[in-house]
């Protein structure tokens, strides 16, 4: 993952956490200092923005040392010792707190989502992520989900179309909702249309919709919509699945299931960042 | 809270999700389309946030309607309608997700500190935040737990000394460390030192340090401490303490109790944006 | 057209001329004294980012007054009043030559693009823009290119997926590449193929590629291509394509005609912004 | 050309072209595949921009090799290899639209003022640009005037003073306004006034105007306005001049022609960009 | 003085001093309550940037009331009240010190600069400022310097030329130096040279600068160099003149006498703000 | 001192003198010149900011020589010599001012400082900053400030309460304003209360303040006000101290004493930086 943005993301991570100065480094810390420390799994779980951590030390420290024994998308055991930084005691003082910030949040989704990854991973059904993620922190959270083993769904507003119950009021129909953004947005993005019933997905198909959510229907209308279906269209289902029912959603048949909870429900994995040595 | 950075973060989060532009939106909603909407609770917790989710839509359409039911601090139910917007259906719809994202985070985090807090209601001990916060968040994760009822610890390396074993190994001594803190610091600020046992904990009363952190100690050897202490030092206890252990260490007699949990291990609260009408 | 980085835009480029400040105006415009103006068309063609000229002088002066006489879209003749200014005379002299640049520009890409349209709007197939805009200006331009009649293709490298020669390459076959894309991007999001000659397009079609780019090929060629993939995928036709030809190619059955030249070959609509009175 | 803001107008550029991520190449470019490519001329013209082609890869890539076989100035054939570049193969991928777009823009003014200049190069008289710039990108597009032949006028409101009908009229005379504005601005800068006639001329003659802008005379009242000048300040002929009035008007005596196609009549130049080798 | 990037400087400015928050204020002061303040003078001086302290009250809060009693160049005795604020005691704590730091300094060189131009009233020569201004604040320190009733030199290095010594010597010649820049800047800028002896100037009037830098000469080097000059190009004296031997320097008969101290040497002029009610 | 917002101020200190360019440099000195130069101490003081000024060089060109001979702190005397510069002319003509202007007004600070340092320089008072600075430069002045020997207050409205009249009028008495703040604030931080008069001071000792400003009390009432408090807070006296006072209020017993003149009314030390070979 090369994100172009990122720089500017740890910038103003550090800016944040620095302000005018780490006051109890600069007073106390020998300028010519070294240091090596390590990052170190207190849990298990599964790795993910190991490149992150690297970046955070790199902007306060252009040539610091930073070798990885782990990378992402690995399964970590709580005592793993993921990787050693090697440079300035100031630096890796300073810098620590939020190289972790950054990689315990994305651990956590990434482990979060590769459980739930597991849970279905012989059927066919593909587990999606949200718009429902932190702001500011949208790429590199949809990063840690596609570590962990899940896909990306749209990123933002602008590179996906998803017509809900109140754009379908505003133009009257789905055939009307569909058709109008077919014929404006760009001829490489799919149109998907959320449903509430089986009227509503006949409607859609007829439509000619790429992709139909199902929303919050139970598990015998979503096996009837993707026998209604039969391939006509990709079906996604969504709305308060959670790792007791996602298996059960899953063999319904739908193609893909979107789960918010990737992101908004994940916790920080238990890093820790030790200084193992002072020179 | 009126916090100065707070257009620049909404900025970044609206550019973030809105890009280019909400491509559905402007396919179907009519130019002229009037609507309202309102914020409902889907599960019980506290809130907090709602001027932000203001701030967003206001920044989107300067002269947007919002009639807030529930001020931050407020404890809801499932179902309780926590704040009515009106303005452009565009501007609803287009707005709805950042809005959410804001508010769901900030209210996962008040709602998780308000359960922790009750913990220990009838105890003196209060319990901190950390800097253990998303990147980017911190000054509104703060803002969050202490809508919570809990109490913020310094918001980042500027505002707060903390001394801690690297630091102390880099001087020699927690007493020199201590007094070179001291000498350099604004003398405004608090010298806190991080202590593993008692011996160390003797060492940094003798040197006067003004708040003494008692890491991952015992009940027993917090207790002590308390007792050895004597009013000497603010105490504050820290490391994996949790909701089931909480009350326990707050009876030890400590005056703070720290806890990255209140935001690295929030989740956010179930909360809806549903438009009503539009017109 | 409600670009959330349009503020943005026009800050750099007001920034950008006028610098620490209007030497002229500063030195001889009394701080009082109000003036109008009229945008008025110098010569024939299509009306595109009046918005934009007025969120310009709205930077400089909030409270300005702007009257529209046409809108976006609207065909000019040479001597059409567009709009009315009515506001402090230094905000008019400051700002008229960035709120022509734009305006101009715009207005000559919606010119082109209209011309272009014109010559094949009898004929299914749709005129789309590339990514060869000016650097800083893509989502202006493409909104001039829809407001000219044309379609836009993807905003960037991030919200449209085309794999070209290297890309192929790369992977060792087209169906090895449309069958990576496809597991790695979002769902909502076609994948494009660019294929140079008959053989690849039959690949390209058992790949179930979604869009098909025809890179060069002549008329016969193309007709060729729509009868071999007989509605399998949609057919794009790209490559030097200009006025002369592009109603041949259009004639091919074709369904889109991408085209730089909207906007690479563009050049500003000629109008004029004059003071009509002072006060 | 070492403009300072070049990096932040290069980044913008690609943030704008690659959003949260190029997702073709994500999804098919190996790692650690690295590539070798060509900037060729498709059709002939002056080359501009090279270092700006050269940062954009930089910027991606610090460590990318760029061999440059033509440099600002030269005139190209088609077919000409103007620089190599090699780097990753992702790089390449990646960065190769933004770096053409800087290139063909700035190429395509370079192209069309050097055949401006041409039909002038034996006469006195010298070609000057305008404001009349793309928004945003004013210094490079003054940049690719120098490079085609011509001078720079100023280039904002903050470094010449012109003082046109407008302002005049707000101070009452040619005389007031000349000399109001001269004690104020810095005495390093000159007064440039716009005068319709010869008694206008006279007016600013006696004003001691610096530079006389001769707005849309023909080609008598010119050569009148040089004999009565005499030498006595600087004069420029401006309005309309297009190729075929060009040479007339220089042989009329003027100092200086500004024109405004320069920049905003400029197409793009036909440069391509060619993977030549990857491994 | 409508600075375009005043906004910008003041955010920086409040973000510089409020962080994350005013503390004190935030824990005292009740969100409704009101205030009135006024500015008051405590040291006789010359007002500078009253409109600078009114948009730092207006960035925090858009619709408070600011009455001025005195406006920019005016004089102002110890006691005198410059103007009254009115609005929220909140926005009055916070916002003082900001605003006071730019009235305090602008003011203070204002001052500086008045008491220098009274010195050298009766006498033709006009005092200029310099570059030697604060880092960020140079268009508002030399708008003081214009208020205290001086002029400004060059704004930066983009807006006039200034040959010295090295440059010179990198050239070859005085001749050749003013040849090349005249050829190469907008003609809308004047040439200046610096030299240190007669010969220099001859050599630099036979080049044709348009002025003449002094560079540290005696009051008899001045005399002869006017007498030689003539008129024939603007004389600037420079060179650690202070106010001892500026009236000296001045009759010598330069058009202009430069110096660095009126930004550099200038002190806070002392003005308070006092909250006069609560309500 | 690695302050995090160095390079930032840097860019802006850079764009602001450079703009579009540096026209004399840029006409004048060929790509290839070498050259070096070095800054030299025209008048006696302390240095402070050298590493800015390097950082201004390294900016413009990454790879420049910079050598010190005196660092920040060091007593300098006329003639000396501070750092040599190697590298392109160009850069060092275009750079010299900004660095410069960022040195001198360091130096200047904490020359103004040491001078008051030395005055008390046997008493056990220390001299502390206030947040009197020049809007922007509020941690490179409180460096310099620390450079030249004194002690930094806070640096902001977010790092240290300070509870003046208006505070305590808003809540009542002194008692409820400090008491309110306490517990609002993080523990980190100490309350500071500012007393007039001895009355006031019984109550903050009562209140439990951490720290008494005793405001424009006279000799003889701090005498008392040490008295009174023995030790129970630190006092810091304020208000209009000079050089001729300092000594006398020091003798008092205060802890502190702050001072506004050691940024609001110091005066750039004369430094210049002359090239000294070019090649």
């Amino acid at each position: 993952m090369e994100y172009i943005g990122l720089n500017e993301l740890i910038d103003r991570a550090l800016q944040e956490d620095i302000g005018h100065g780490d006051i109890t480094t600069e007073s106390l810390i020998p300028e010519g200092m070294q240091a090596s420390g390590v990052f170190v799994a207190k849990s298990a779980g599964i790795l993910a923005g190991i490149n992150v951590s690297r970046a955070v030390f790199r902007y306060l420290e252009s040539g610091i040392t930073f070798e990885t024994f782990k990378t992402d998308g690995d399964t970590l055991a709580a005592g793993d010792v993921i990787a050693r930084v090697t440079g300035k005691a100031a630096t890796l003082l300073t810098g620590e707190r939020v190289a972790l910030n950054f990689l315990q949040r994305l651990s956590g989704i990434a482990t979060k989502t590769r459980r739930m990854v597991e849970l279905i991973k012989y059927l066919p059904a593909e587990l999606v992520d949200t718009r429902k993620t932190t702001p500011g922190l949208r790429v590199l959270e949809k990063y840690a989900v596609a570590v962990g083993g899940a896909r990306n769904h749209r990123f933002g507003l602008y590179d996906g179309v998803m017509i809900k119950d109140n754009h379908i009021k505003a133009v009257g129909s789905i055939t009307g909702a569909v058709s109008a953004a077919r014929q404006k947005i760009p001829h490489t993005i799919k149109v998907e249309v959320e449903v509430e019933n089986l009227e509503q997905l006949e409607e859609a198909l007829q439509a000619r919709a790429d992709i139909i959510l199902l929303d919050n229907m139970d598990i015998e209308q979503m096996k009837k919509a993707v026998e209604i279906t039969a391939g006509r269209a990709l079906l996604e289902a969504s709305g308060g699945i959670n790792e007791d029912t996602l298996a059960e959603v899953a063999k319904s048949g739908v193609d893909f299931i979107s789960s918010g909870a990737l992101t908004h429900s994940a916790v920080s994995l238990d890093i820790s960042f030790n200084l193992t040595e002072t020179w």
